[in-house]
């Protein structure tokens, strides 16, 4: 089916393969007036590259963005924006093994099973780059969500066993340390803990976080199109995420009623909750509160430690996977979570604008 | 927005409120075909009325269903399946109170910001008895499933503290249990543990799980329709969910890649998996083993014990919820579980049948 | 496949058949804070019933409206909106003649073909009584339309070789005429013709047009979602609408391009078109007057006069078709066109509250 | 809103500008297995080229077709294919002019009304460049198409008061003639009332039509989905086309019951129709029978003639509008219709592959 299309009315589709000529994305339903030019989406697409630090891969990524559409006179116009990168670094070789047999925690058996056939190369369509499309839009919306007053962060909360202290929080600090993390203590533990599994060459899971700030309340639909439920399609959708938490997430299940209801009360003639278990959602609407998502991501399936498999001939044949691979993948999935979330976000916000009769004799009356 | 509409074969639209005439739903794209009469879909409804044990409502749901069109002759048509449950239960009072406050953990407010007011009658649109559309269309979901060798169970993991030992589940103790859970140790602790919040006039929260057995492997689609994003969505939007996970979840950020990834082997002649943390999908398709999905609920909402909170006035108060609430919503809520990733996995498979052009020959062929 | 939702905003899914039990529709999207009851709906309805005069068939169709959600203290909720009629003139009789043959003209042949077998009874959900739901739905968007200062009236434009003189245009007589045209000449004379066509048990074809006034520039979407193109979907999916037209329509193919553009001028400081070839749409986007959409509707295909078909056994028979039918199918369709052209337009005013992000920042700071 | 977008399973979005950098399409939900290259899709763009001969414009436009994505050894993996057209003819000149009035007969007011602003090069995205997306998603449809014995021919009916005598048509003549006539003698008369047209710097309206054969009875789906609604929503959606028919269209409004409708009888076991007035359609549903369309589609907007409009400073002026024009728009459009017509019909028998119970059953447990 057509799976690489996101959204109702903020709609975008990507495409593009891991070692094809080029990936990208179309966006289309931008509301028409936002200065835009490639720059601004750079600024993300830099964030997903490998870095230069010892935990990420030695794979040189340009992924310069050209504007090709839907943008005139430096603004949108309201009809598509086709953003497309290049890949440059693909390296020409050999790809007979892989070709051959499945690698474990990969998707190369299931598209075979599915399609009868896959494009083996870097892992095709189910490869990370995939997430370049994701990332361009994502960009978009979230200059559009500033103008809007809203603010999406995303960052590492966990790397393996060393976790954030959360109240040591820098956002400037996210986006500098090489883990993504929001204080340097952990980044430095990090580090060293990513650093000997690689010398194991072995890979390693982790947990990334994301805050909307600044968001009204009232955002969101009832029953299937809850903001959670959105928030939870679209981060899942993220190769190698397992786990999706809202608010207090798993926790909830070994509460009671007393210690997970947010009280009310008034601040400055606001309603306002007295605490977030809840992560700014209620019956999947937002509640003008921050929102909290979480999402658990595995090891890098690719490792240079011996596994177990099977060929396409039936065989079952033990696999080294050599490559330039990333330890983890969170660091560099952080703007990626980011991005759908802003997705996500920005479309809600898009259809909330239809929710009431005044809304609409206000809007066409004037 | 159009909340109310789900799936894009098989396409169910719900609708009704908690204190209104009706509710139902409208199954658009079921295939023709389908042998169905009432009892069918009741069997369903039954699972999620309140029980007689101590540990439920002593409210009484009759949700009796009647199927207005779509099937003639006792077979599906392929037209519309209008399925409604008229509302008898519902106790005229006084609703004065809870009109004019908001309550906590409720979406009294969300609602309220959204569309300028709220049918306050027992949640309106927002209270649990949405999902009598759902677990209806759930019904004739699995009916399907059923003849095409897929099974969808569902069941309550936890409850509070409490976890039921996989080792001993039993099917047939799910269906019979008061609390869901498949083996009747566990139950036996859990009640008791449930009449004690009870007694304290509080909730609890627990943990439900749901495992689709003979789904075949290449059921899923890549990048924003993957089978796990999508289940997801379906499993997020069910009140109360604050987390999801698949196969093992939020520990896969603890792992090493070399504990993560499921080996390949073959047995008799098929390529499995010798272990399955990846809970049956790789790369957002199935692999052809278990799918395992995981929902953690928070308590209800609704409390006797007393709390903070600001009604409309805007005025600060303190509220006792009054009314016959059940103390935990699991073991009412395994059965939505389960109609939900029945209709989801259902309509992956619809969505299936056209993914290679050498089906489409076949078909059109013949 | 799921055919019976329409629209993207305002999105309605209508179900029933013929001879079922009831017919009805879910709206699903319907802004909050509509007043609405029963009587604003039970008026468009009474529209398509069979009249009093000599030229409908001598059925009685009561189609007393129910709302069953969505409505609370007289204000829709911006929850589904349920409605439904109950069937009651459905006359119990033997089926078994038109169960065994193809009726020419009608969808008989079509359903078995596809869906492998029909409910034979009275059409199914092929049956013009599938259009209830369309015109109780089209009821509530022409009440939100009217506060939007938005007007839709469609009538009968010709029958047969009669046509109305558009100079006599009088709503009120559409509404009073059995014809539904808009001036009482033709109206008397077709009436004779139809008597006569009725007394040689032959059937008329006829065309009918649309009108909407007060629509504001700028409405309707490029490519796809034009307001033309979204148009044309929505009246063709009428049963036996064999033909969709613009503006002039088909005369445009005729013409010179210095006779068939509309010049600009300014009046009372607007810009307005001098003349209306186009019916109000430029590039698929509204320009500000009246849009006019005709639609050429196929005579009644159930006559009584000798036909040859096949039967299911394969058998070259001749029928001819009893019962009580409609000798033209147009006045009682035009209220179908209303509704239809309505939830189109509304829609696309919905959605194009999103198109640009002045209107969204205005939206969100204020 | 997000216009660009079309069908449910093969999926396509159109992107680009008359004057930007490229113009393209991402094909989603296309078959795996289909082999395919760019030569495949350039014979179609090919058709919509302008040609050499008196009627069309002297522009050239190149239209060199890029595969960026989807292929893999020469085949359609499932996943998106992009492809993409760069602009290389457009002329870098003075737009002040055009930019600062509004052509009659386009869309240059409408964008501004809606979106604010316009991309006025060229007429931006509302210009007849926009289908270049749609005729090479086209042609991968048609290839598809081919591979199920199914053909999608269009060509000129009518150009002005010339019309094709339909008794002498040819496929191949149409693919040979500057106007797309199907026969010779048409195609001359329809050239010389081109010049004279020409000459007078006036343009000219046309007629189109499109015919399926091949196509199995049963595709297309009841109510909203019809196969002819979404056939004339497809057409309708094509810039300058103001009427759509089906079959006999417009006449059956002049026909009585017993003259329109299709006798059905057996020929060679087959139940087939004796006539074809229903083009081929039966309740929204193929008939087995040739599929019949026609598009009426007005005169060039652009012409030199002089003409009364109104610039954005509010004033009334006369334009004369320059650039090279074709005089007009049908021979150039036909390969659109036919794509459009294509991706309508292929996308409605994959979703057909859903619709009963046992194909599922088949389908799955072969």
């Amino acid at each position: 089916m057509a799976g690489s299309t996101y959204g109702t009315i903020f709609k975008i589709t990507t495409w593009g393969e891991s070692h094809g000529k080029a990936l990208g994305v179309v966006i289309d339903g931008c509301p028409a007036g936002l200065p835009l030019e490639e720059r601004d989406i750079q600024r993300y697409l830099d964030r997903r590259k490998p870095g230069t630090s010892s935990i990420t891969t030695t794979r040189r990524e340009e992924d310069a963005v050209e504007i090709l559409s839907g943008v005139f006179e430096g603004r949108t116009t309201g009809t598509p924006i086709s953003l497309m990168v290049r890949n440059t670094a693909q390296i020409s070789r050999d790809y007979s093994d892989i070709a051959s047999y499945y690698r474990p925690g990969h998707a190369d058996y299931t598209y075979d099973e599915k399609y009868g056939f896959r494009d083996y190369r870097g892992g095709g369509r189910s490869s990370g780059r995939e997430t370049v499309g994701r990332v361009a839009a994502g960009a978009v919306a979230c200059k559009i969500l500033e103008q809007l007053g809203v603010q999406v962060w995303a960052y590492t909360r966990s790397i393996g066993p060393i976790e954030a202290d959360m109240d040591k929080f820098d956002r400037a600090v996210c986006l500098s340390t090489p883990t993504a993390m929001p204080e340097r203590e952990a980044d430095a533990a990090a580090v060293e803990y990513l650093e000997k599994a690689k010398g194991e060459t072995d890979s390693v899971g982790g947990c990334m976080e994301c805050m909307v700030s600044g968001l009204p309340a009232g955002i969101g639909d009832p029953v299937f199109e809850k903001l959670d439920a959105n928030l939870a399609k679209a981060i899942m959708s993220i190769g190698a995420v397992k786990a999706v938490e809202i608010g207090d997430g798993c926790k909830v299940a070994c509460r009671k009623g007393s210690e997970n209801n947010d009280a009310f009360r008034i601040e400055d003639g606001k309603v306002v909750k007295t605490t977030n278990h809840a992560g700014g959602i209620l019956g999947g609407i937002s509640d003008g509160d921050r929102v909290v998502v979480r999402a658990y991501v595995k090891p890098t399936p690719s490792i240079f430690l011996g596994q177990s498999t099977v060929n396409q001939s039936g065989e079952e044949i033990e696999v080294h996977i050599k490559g330039r691979h990333d330890p983890i993948i969170v660091p560099r999935a952080v703007v990626v979570m980011e991005s759908m979330t802003a997705l996500t976000v920005l479309d809600a916000m898009l259809v909330n604008m239809a929710s009431r009769l005044e809304y609409m004799v206000d809007f066409y009356q004037k």
